[in-house]
Order: structure tokens, then C-alpha cells, then sequence
């Protein structure tokens, strides 16, 4: 039977790129890390070692660059797009481009002076001559509840050891990715509102498990957000075991626990309007 | 517009799991992370917060310690495909288990004394009533060749900047999943031959670039084993820059190299028969 | 000639505690990385496998958590003082004690809901029967200045190819610990005081090299804090290259930059009054 | 009181370096990770900001690629050797140069192909005027025995809860590193032997306990290594838990363990003849 080169792609990953821009004495600055992938007429290049359609990646990364020196750089979102515009209008036999961005956030200590803050910013172009998908999400979202934390009445079988809970520690590293409607908003104001509004769901929300107060956020999110048609959140749930003092004659009233970071329980769903 | 949870699933990850089988003296070791993903029907959890068709992932840590004791451990897909037949079997709820297992590799120095070394084997079993998917891999191999490798006759255009090569370092770090015809074999002689010709054509190959070893070390495995109907390859390009020592008044004929972790190159593709 | 044991010492390593202490609704965190380390009469151990005056590691991180237990927490220089005490008083051939203490910053969303924010803080209990030493540190501070920054005037050697610039990003990853004068003090506040010293000085300093700052920094924190009588500050020189767009017919008036990982510079010193 | 400047040094770091050495067709290849590290008369540019006597961290960096191309490369603590001697002897106001070099291992796949192996060998070269100490090291080796291992006899006290064993896996990632004699000496086949007689040690002990062991693969390296003089050996205890099925109705006779990456036992110690 005949082989077949199914699918392929390739692209350039890990593109570092800072950009400054000046208000007079006043920076700000972008932080990101871009990865591209194209996919398209390629095929010679794998089974016959013809290049001649290939679009080298050191090209690609030069492109980032021209493109970020060329306007203002805008939201990772808008950065995307231009980038995969640029790839599919420049080169006919690319179909399709794919670029995700990471930006790291910067607090501003002063006029331009920055302090690396925690989590990360997401962003996901999907683009084909046809349909532009535009996703935004968080990363490294690590947050923690100390009340309104439950785990009860589950299944149970003949492997089940674990002891129920109405009062535990829940702490989770949130990933949310989410599509939106089209391809112009106000990235990101829409991004620091996002990020609220699963900050104040996790914060108030009386959890009966993970998979309970992971559905919260993202209704939560759908119901605020117009914009948004779909969000997709994935939460390990990073467990705290209650320290077992029992052996020296202490009890332990929920205050001392043991962070374990493996194994972990990894819960994920999609949410759509 | 109702608000609709698509998609869910959860589990536990990262499982760690090391057996000791002993055959008098002569141990053998099996050292296996094991992540467990269940489908099924567990809306109510979600919207309700009622978690009683939830099987804790507490108690999916439990089974493979269980299931690890009750009989010889087998080859990575073995165990796996015990575990997602597991689940399905106890609980008539779950219609689809995933079982994602990395295995470190163990050298032996003596009877019972061994060294770690290099390097990953990996197994997916994707389990529903109707079927049943059996991949496994290799990941982290790191291989290099001095020779034999050229990238030229690229597109060029106004972003480009790279130079020709007819003789570059060539690194990747080798990912490589498959998946097998049917579920019984002897998976462990096949991943020792299907690593040592991804290694063998890496070594041989007159390289015109990246894709054209990707696509060839793909090709060799699928007509070598017929047990394997698809193999998908991940190859990123590690850079060795040549060092640049004109400015001290040195050439450098193709001897120092800057070896550099980002950007990489990144080159997949999917062969079938 | 014979071998002698010249130094030993063991211990346990990241023991993960978390202490939630509550004032009603209001829950406080305490989320701590132990790491203790003894030295005394163990040297049967090594040369005989004497194991008698081995107090098991695993005992260690039983205390641990009953310490943690027994009373409010306080500040992580207070618990490692209370560690190193008990392993001291208990054991008379102990003679000394070295805790090492890593504290995750987490920020407050409401009541007993938190999130985890950037950098760490550490603390360094190194304890004799005739002397203790108190030190507190701060890691992982990640930071940028996007003016008042030059690095010109340096020696040129054959070897020389940096080109002198009075505009340069700063951008490092601040690692400070300094000594106490003596073992009482308010350890929270100086520790907010010092970080934030560091963070104005930073901001401000009209920078001639990385070296020049470094010492502003950590004369200002001696300046400030009769308490402290020593500091050392490493900083990487964590170096964002001017991206040349000069073959696309572009300038780069300091506006775009490539981050770079490695190679970075290491600047370290040490000041005391 | 007045503040002083202590201590300072500064240098490069990460400096990645690749040389290929040709012998016809048979390639060979030496994967060097370099830091410079320099002692001297540099206070000024700390307390003045004046870098007149600062050898840019960028000059070391060509420096490292300057002197691989010069000649054979030969074993890293040799090009160590070669690069502080370098900074001496060129910078009349650098008094001390402190070289570490991490050796990456690579396989030979074929004549100009190479697979990475696990582990790292490193070297550590300290030069002033009047002296120079060479050491050698190898780290992240990675050791497991499933016999001959136990612990028991310990001290106990309130706190310990820990049960005695005779037969337990004792995992480790041995970090040693030795001082030679004098600066001549075959490093590349002193590195294989001493790397061989640990492994050796490690295999064959009847272990009463870490310590135990950590003393008998030092004691031998002094034994049969005149060249060396002392040895420093840095092991973790990473922990194997059994698996308590007694809940499932099943024993478990040391087979199945849980790995453990946290907390893990340190055990360090130096020897000297």
C-alpha cells in the first residue's frame, strides 16, 4: 500500500520580541513571544527535498520584527492578525497561517521602569483564505480558596479511599482560552475584564468540586461577555492533604497542610453560547 | 442565547508508578507516569455541582496501583489498555477513557542496580465502547549529525536574510508517535526497532532540510512495520549558528558553532499507508 | 596516606507547608518551602552504617509540620529560628543547624480567596550553640528600565566587538540577601521596606552599568536599615538585543528588541557597613 | 559607619559552545556550556560608575570562540585552563579567573552522528596568580538498586514516625566532584574511570543507609585515583514509598512504589586523603 504525506506544517517558535514605545519620558513596553506556523503546498519539500516552495523560518522570524518596527504594535491579538495577513496575501500557496502568542505582563514601577508580574497573556490567530479565528486566553493563573470549598458525595467503589470534605483547600492554576465573534474589539480591555470576572467567580463561588465552580467561571464569562462565543478552561486541581498530626497527639482543625504538586486531578471543559 | 457545556472530561495525571518484578536475583524495573482522562456523562456535576456520577480521581490514582499488583506489568500499552478497559468495564457512565503513560528508561549495571537514561517511551490508549486506539512514541531523543546535511534552494523574498548551506549541524529533538493496527503485539521489540530506524535514517540521510529526514525517517518506518498505520512527526530545528570570527581576523570553516534554544525551527507532519 | 571524612552534614529538602490561620472569615496563608540541613556526630554513619545518632530525615519533616502546628506561624525567619532551636535543644549532638525557608507571595481577593503573585522570599537560619545567624532574601525579582541606562567607557581589548551605548534596556532578575544584626526584629515590614527600596532604586538610578546600580542598591538598603549589616546582590545582565532591520531599508531608534536568554552577564558584590 | 564594597566579581554566563573536529570522515564533537566568573580591580565601577577597567562581559563570550578555534579543544578542564589563563595573563588588574564548564555527552550514532546521552560532566577551573585548582565533576546521574539497600537503627524520638526497613529502593542523582592534583593529568579517561568505579560502588554495596553508601563510592575514587585529592559527593534521597493496598485487600511485598520528587533526603559529604 502506497504512503501518504497526510498532513504537514511548519513554522518558527519561540520568537522573542520587546518593543518600546515612547509618550515622551513615558514607555511602554510589549513582551512577547510569538509562535507561526503555515501550512499549505509543501509537500515537495518532504518527499523529494525541493525547497523551492519553502519559506525559510529565519524568515518568518525577520518578519516579526519588520512588522513590530513598522506601526504601532497594538494587542497581541491585532499583532497576530497582521502577521497572518502578511503570510497568506504575500505567498499564494500558503492556506492557512497559525500564530500564538505569549506575552509576559510588565507592572510599571515608574515612567519606564517595569516589574514582571505573574501569569501570562495568550493569544491565537487562526486564519485561512476562507475564516479568521481569533482566541485570547490566560496562562499560570495560579490562584487558592481557603472556605466555601466542598467534595461530597461522589461515586464510590471498591477503590474508593478517599474521605468526603465539606471544608478543604482548593487551589487550581487556571487555563482559559476563548474564542470570540469576529475579528475587531477592544482586545485588551475585554482581556483585563475576562480575568476579573474568573478572579471574582473563583473568589465568591460556594464549590461543590472543581468541575462545579470551573462551570461557574465560565458562564460567567459567556453571560458578560457578548463578544465571547466560546470559552474552553482546563484546572488542575493542585491538592493540599491535611498534615496527619494524629501521631503526636495534635489534631489538626484544617490549619497545616502539605502542597503536593503530583499526581494531580485535571479537569477541563467547553462552554458555548 | 442558553449557555451550553459542550465538551468535559477529567482525571488524574501524573500517577507516578515504579514496579519491582523479580525473577531471583535479577530484578526488572517498570517506571511509568500515568495520566487518566474520563469521558462521560457528567453534566450534572458541572451545572449542578452534584457529583454523584463522579469517580474521585483520588480513586483512578488508587486503581493503578491496583491493577499494577494484580498481575505482571507488560509493556506500557498493555498496562494501559487494562486501565482504560478498567474504567469503561466498572462504570457504565464513562464512555471514553484516555490513558497517556510516560515511561522512563532504565540501563542496567547490575542485577538489581541501574541507571536512568536518556530520552522517553510513551503509549496513548484511546478507549471508547466501539474502539480502541493504541499509539505509542519516543520523545526527548536528541540527535545531531555534522554531515550530510544542505538547506538551499528556499523561497526568497524581501525578509530574507539567510544564507545558503550546502553543509550546516543538524539537532532536533525527535518526537515521534504511531499508532498501531489492532491492539495485540509485542510492543516492546517494535519500539526498540521502530527508535532504532528513526536513528539509523537520521544517521544516513543525504538531508536537503528538516522536512525532507522527517518525511524520509517516517517513511522508512511505515515500510518496515506493518503493524503501524500512521506515524506523526514533530522535529523541531535546533540552530547552530557558525560562529562569526572574522572580526578577530579567524575563519571559521565550519568548526564553531553557537548553539542556540530559541527560535527553533518546528517541522510536523503525519504519514500513512 | 589515609582518607578522612573532612565534612558531612544531611537533611530534608523542599518539605511544603501550608498554614491557613483564621481570624474569623478572614484567612491568612503562610505557604513555605523548608529545606534543613544538620552537621554534628554523624560520621559513624558514613564510615560504618552506623545509623544511631541519625535522626531520619523523615523525622525532620514531621517537625516540620508539628511546629507548624503548635503555635501562630509568624514570619519565616521566626519559624526557621524555631527549627533550628528545636533540632538544637533536642539533640545534644547536633551542633548545627541551617534552615533554608522559600515563601510564595500570594495576594489577597477577598476573604479567604488569594492569588499567587511574582518572586519569592527566603530566609536562612544557620544556628550553632554559640552563634545564630538571621538572613531574608528576595528572588526572582524580575525587572526593566527602559532609560537612564548606558554602558559606555569600558576597557577594549582584541577582543572587543560591543559597541558603546548611552541607551540601553536594563533588565535583570534581582537575587538580595543580606544578615541581621541579631534574631528580633519586625521581619515582615523590613522585608516590604527592603523590596521596595531596591524597587526605587532601580527606577531611578541614572545607570552607568549594571555593576554601578548593583551598588546603589544595596548601598541604599545599608543606608536605610540599621537592622542589616550586610547585603549581597547578584543580578544577570539579561540582555535584549537592538534587532538590525538596516537590510529591510528600516532604522531601530531603540524600539524593537530581541530578548535573549543565554548568554547573560552575572554581576555579583557584597556590601557591609 | 561607613559601607563597604566586600566582595565583587561579574562575568559571563551560559556561553554555549559546539566545535566540530574532523579526522576525514570521522567527525567528533565537544558541547560545551561555559561561565567566566572575574576576581580584580573593577570597585570603581561599582562605586563610580567608571568602567575603565571593566572587561566587557561580551569580550569573554568572543573570547570563549576565539580560543576553541585556536586549537584542538581538548578536555574541558583543558580549555578551562586555557581561558583563565588567558584572563590573567592579558588583564594585569584581574587577579582571579573562575571557569565552570558543563560537558554535554553525545553517543556516536556513526561517522558524523550523534545521539545525547544522559548526564552531564562538568569542570571547575580556579586560577589566581599563585594558584590553580582544577576539579572535575559529574552530575545529574541518575541511580536506582532494588537490593541491598536498608535503614534501620536510627535514632528515634517524639516525632519519629518512620518505619525500620531491610530491603527498600534507594534512588539517587549522584552529583560528585574531586579536586585533582596539579593541572596535568588524561581527564577524559580519569572522568570515564572515576564515573565507572561510583556506578560500580553503587551496584555492589550492601547499604545501610545513604551515608553509608555515599562513603563507599568516595572511599573508593581516593583509592584507586592518586591524582585526586579530595572528593565531594552530593546525594538526594528520592524517595520510593510503598504503596499501602491493604484498603483493596491485596499486600504488596515490595513491588509497587510510589515515586516521590518532594521532600527528598540530602545527604553530603567531603573526603580526603
Amino acid at each position: 500500500m502506497a504512503i501518504r504525506l497526510t498532513e504537514n506544517r511548519y513554522g518558527k517558535s519561540h520568537v522573542r520580541l520587546m518593543k518600546v514605545e515612547r509618550d515622551g519620558a513615558r514607555h511602554r513596553v510589549t513582551d512577547l513571544t510569538v509562535d507561526i506556523l503555515l501550512y499549505g503546498d509543501f509537500a515537495a519539500a518532504y518527499t523529494e527535498g525541493d525547497n523551492s516552495q519553502v519559506v525559510p523560518t529565519d524568515t518568518m522570524k525577520n518578519t516579526v520584527y519588520v512588522l513590530a518596527r513598522r506601526q504601532p504594535i497594538g494587542a497581541p491579538e491585532e499583532f497576530g492578525l497582521r502577521l497572518a495577513d502578511h503570510f497568506l496575501t504575500r505567498h499564494a500557496h500558503v492556506s492557512r497561517a497559525r500564530i500564538v502568542i505569549s506575552a509576559n505582563p510588565w507592572q510599571r514601577l515608574g515612567e519606564h521602569a517595569f516589574e514582571r508580574a505573574a501569569g501570562r497573556r495568550t493569544a491565537l490567530i487562526d486564519r485561512t483564505r476562507d475564516h479568521t479565528s481569533v482566541e485570547a486566553g490566560i496562562a499560570d493563573l495560579i490562584v487558592l480558596k481557603t472556605a466555601r470549598s466542598a467534595f461530597a458525595g461522589y461515586l464510590r467503589d471498591e477503590y474508593t479511599t478517599l474521605k468526603e470534605t465539606r471544608d478543604r483547600l482548593f487551589g487550581t492554576a487556571v487555563k482559559a482560552d476563548w474564542t470570540y465573534h469576529g475579528t475587531a474589539h477592544n482586545f485588551d480591555q475585554l482581556w483585563q475584564a475576562v480575568r476579573q470576572t474568573l478572579l471574582d467567580v473563583f473568589a465568591a463561588h460556594d464549590s461543590q468540586g472543581v468541575q462545579h465552580t470551573l462551570h461557574a467561571m465560565g458562564e460567567a464569562v459567556l453571560q458578560q461577555f457578548d463578544a465571547i462565543e466560546e470559552i474552553r478552561l482546563s484546572m488542575p486541581n493542585q491538592h493540599y492533604l491535611l498534615a496527619d498530626l494524629s501521631p503526636f497527639g495534635l489534631d489538626n482543625p484544617n490549619e497545616v497542610f502539605v502542597p503536593t504538586s503530583e499526581p494531580f486531578g485535571l479537569i477541563e471543559a467547553t462552554l458555548r453560547r
